[in-house]
């Protein structure tokens, strides 16, 4: 932007325009946007700026504008050292969502490069860098020389989110949240597609969520958000899908970063829950697709079945454990991975068929417990977490156990536990079947 | 409030709730006013929360609450040691506004009870407060004692209003100002009314400004401010009404402190300009009737004539300056206001009619040559001024003096000329008439 642009612009002008829902340009966006992460632009004039946002909405251009601007707001990784497409995936978020630990090293074992920074989990459980550290001897930090050489080496690597990609991300962010204006489709789409486009990646697959234990709650709303990030995605200049799945009940049977670790090898293996392991080829699938290794998401899929059947996949696990200073015998002894001290079964107190599971409360309770955060600086027990024995549609007779609490706190573990019974609904009606994959919009 | 109530409540809850357009409880605005006031809440959610009100707008019901909790932050006078109906008067602000000064002795000459704090003015020209003190001598602070013993004796009193008058509004009227969260009738209504009602008055006259130079620029615009203040007066127990006049061109011939007192004193003797004296004697009309002196605002009227034109309104204003320590020969010697040493006339440049002489402009010329202040701290030169010798309908040849600049800083005067030069459209066709009293609003 020109010196002059900017000497003639003002923070009040610019909140004011938006208020009478009018579109800003991108000098005026930059302006906010940079001035705020810079400190010139007082928390309160960004904060009345993105409530008129939220209730006067922002065209799909000012959205890619916004985007692009908080990517530049940090470090833009440069992932060109690397041979091949990189693909990176993307969850919004939900309880029991391991499917990043296992469709990345099947896409991998496919041939497609994955360099893939992941956060850390703030809520239910910890993110998938969390997870991983429940391996002994994981690292989830190594320099960007390692990071690319893991990948032209092993074809897969998983570090931590720095803090320098997309600062301005990071500050609006934790305004929004204070401030009540986290709902907004500009916002939230630009919030997660300028990490991801400061990520280096060339094409990105996103699994939006949506059901009770998801942000968006209906799949009207998950549907919007997804073409919004396609869109602006694909403006970006980045290949860009979404797949659009059910989180009304956690996913899969585990919650809990070593019990998810757990199930993860078990799908890898062939022997996962079903939900868990569609969802993961699925999404492993659409990730060989965007990496070039198939011409549709249904050959990609194949390609999954075929290098989990044949051992490839787990095997490219095994290899991504080790080349990041893991045990990599946890695939055949799980306990390296350690139990909690403490176990708690929750049983059925009538007989009766699950009709609901809600996965917000599920998430809760493992939080509780100690799997994950409610603060930054709140240590997680890795070791902490709930086994869901019965889900949706399961009988139940009295005195079956419903789920399996487990960690180092009793005391914590007593409380979880009533909440996790409150999760489950009893009903006599066979419930309607849920779809888990909804959509796919590319 | 129940201490149970306050600590269940937060403010991104109660933002958000306004952001969903779902109307505030009583507690929850004390809870955010208060909490603001009292610095527990941050800057950055209660501009949050007055985006949300600015474009979810609020019910009359929440209005009056918003209005009392601000009013109730703060000192609400006690006039009770004062006898009969006292009657406040407001002005929403506007270019060349002296009524009160016209008004409000008229008034008070007709035995109203007049006990009024005035603000300093921020903008244009000084406040009524600011005209006051170009009279030498004049003391616009007193004890509380003193004010109501002048009132019980003379009639009248006017005091700068102090800081302890509704804080709550002071903090959030500054940070509406930085935020773009001006324009909203509810905010605007609360934050004029708080303050009236904690001024003590028993009924209160409101002239709303409609045109270029007030901040409603529609006549319905001004309409719908003026029933809502109205309503939330009369809803708070003051008998309120509101007269809606013209603010296209300055009101009188006068702009600038000194030079505005002259043109008081000139209406108070019959002589002053005919569309300053049309609205002073509507305005000390209405005083009259709500002050329980006349049935009707015809009768008040009638009254206000007769006072004028036997000379008892020009007494009580001697009486009024004499007892707040001013010089009462001021009347009778106009010099003793002291002059600006230099003096500048603006001259047509052709022949025409005045079609539009603009009244922020006019206004921001006064304020630039000294008169007004650009910040809290700024000295007001007392002299500085315009007289406008040329209004809207007015013929002009050219060479004939538009209007004349004074004041003690001649590069500042060159300047305003070129300003007020600007403000004057010439042209050939006769302007459509406005009217200068649009509605009464009871």
């Amino acid at each position: 932007m020109s010196a002059k642009a900017w000497a003639t612009m003002n923070a009040v002008d610019i909140i004011t325009k938006k208020k009478d829902g009018k579109i800003l340009s991108p000098e005026e966006l930059e302006y906010m946007v940079m001035g705020y992460t810079r400190g010139e632009i007082p928390d309160y004039q960004m904060s009345a700026l993105l409530m008129a946002i939220v209730l006067n909405g922002m065209t799909r251009e000012e959205t890619v504008r916004l985007t692009e601007i908080m990517r530049d707001s940090g470090e833009v990784m440069d992932l060109s050292g690397i041979k091949g497409i990189k693909v990176d995936k993307h969850s919004t978020g939900g309880v029991g969502d391991k499917t990043t630990l296992i469709a990345a090293p099947i896409a991998a074992a496919a041939g497609v490069p994955i360099a893939k920074m992941s956060g850390r989990g703030l809520g239910f459980t910890g993110g998938t860098v969390d997870k991983m550290e429940a391996i002994p001897g994981f690292r989830t930090s190594m320099t960007r020389e390692e990071f690319i050489n893991s990948v032209n080496t092993g074809g897969i690597a998983v570090i931590g989110q720095t803090g320098r990609i997309a600062p301005a991300d990071k500050k609006i962010y934790a305004l929004r949240d204070v401030t009540g204006t986290t709902q907004s489709l500009a916002l939230i789409t630009s919030s997660i597609m300028s990490k991801k486009l400061a990520a280096g990646s060339d094409a990105i697959l996103l699994d939006v969520k949506c059901g009770r234990g998801a942000f968006m709650k209906s799949e009207e709303d998950a549907r919007q958000l997804a073409e919004w990030m396609v869109e602006i995605g694909n403006a970006a200049g980045k290949k860009t899908m979404a797949v659009i799945s059910d989180m009304n009940q956690p996913l899969g049977r585990a919650v809990g970063n070593a019990l998810e670790v757990i199930e993860v090898m078990d799908v890898l293996k062939g022997r996962g829950p079903a939900d868990i392991t569609e969802l993961s080829l699925t999404l492993a699938g659409g990730m060989i697709m965007l990496g070039g290794f198939a011409n549709t998401m249904e050959e990609g899929h194949a390609k999954a079945v075929s290098l989990v059947e044949e051992g490839k996949a787990l095997e490219k696990f095994r290899e991504f454990v080790a080349g990041q200073g893991g045990n990599p015998h946890i695939t055949e002894d799980y306990t390296i991975l350690g139990k909690g001290r403490h176990i708690l079964e929750v049983k059925a107190d009538r007989d009766g068929l699950v009709t609901g599971l809600d996965a917000m409360a599920i998430g809760l309770a493992s939080q509780h417990i100690g799997a994950g955060r409610a603060r930054k600086d709140d240590a997680i027990d890795m070791t902490a977490g709930i086994i869901l024995n019965k889900k949706i549609g399961d009988k139940v007779n009295k005195g079956d156990v419903l789920c399996t609490l487990m960690g180092n706190d009793s005391i914590k573990i007593e409380t979880g536990a009533a909440e996790a019974m409150g999760a489950y609904e009893l009903g006599s009606d066979a419930p309607e079947k849920n779809r888990l994959i909804k959509q796919i919009i590319e």
